[in-house]
């Protein structure tokens, strides 16, 4: 199974991030300081791209009441702000009596690979389903 | 050389962080939903547990103009909203003139082990600094 949406990091979402983090980390806005370490403006929060992932991870695949149990990310080039990007998500295996499931992300912008990492998810049942079925 | 700060995940926190990222899982937000697979009460979201990993090192360690090269994380216990925690940084390997470093990651709380990982960070250079140098 695989899914994938698009999304863009605008400047108000980096703001909120700012405020959110308390990570003022000048290569997310000040566009000077980011070209002098050679990029071609400010660019996105790695915690946002991680945001994404939440997203997809807490909403759809495999959707509410999903807890993480790992993380792995490996980000290969930067995303600019207010650059449209994707994000796909690939199951890669499941443990279904444990809800395990091992999902594959990439996040790709303009041909280029941003992002690319493992999750690891579990999906508890609840007690009341648990319980129907003793 | 290691680093630690206290956090608190606080209610208006998992607010902003549900409005960033879009991730309405009940398990951040539902006591009854939480309670039913087993935990506590509501869990703090994985991205907020990140949110302080990026402030960490966009700030302090290695601070202003960090860039993420990989981040891994385990999730092994819930963090609850509203529990007093650590987060503790220390670098295991330096790369001065690339500045790269492999920092390890140490999330606690009352007790528990969190979360730990680590993260690969890059430490780009000024040009003003590079044509210094040639």
């Amino acid at each position: 199974m695989t899914i994938a949406f698009d999304f863009t990091v605008t400047t108000d979402r980096m703001e909120a991030f700012r405020s959110i983090s308390g990570d003022d980390n000048p290569i997310h806005f000040d566009t000077f300081f980011a070209r002098e370490r050679g990029f071609d403006g400010p660019i996105v929060y790695g915690g946002l791209l991680i945001a994404e992932v939440s997203r997809l991870l807490g909403t759809a695949l495999p959707g509410h009441g999903c807890v993480w149990q790992s993380l792995t990310m490996k980000f290969r080039r930067p995303l600019l702000v207010g650059e449209r990007a994707q994000l796909e998500a690939e199951v890669k295996h499941e443990t279904p009596p444990l809800g395990i499931r091992l999902i594959r992300l990439t996040i790709s912008a303009g041909g280029r690979r941003i992002a690319e990492g493992e999750a690891m998810t579990l999906l508890p049942e609840p007690r009341s389903a648990r319980e129907a079925a003793e």
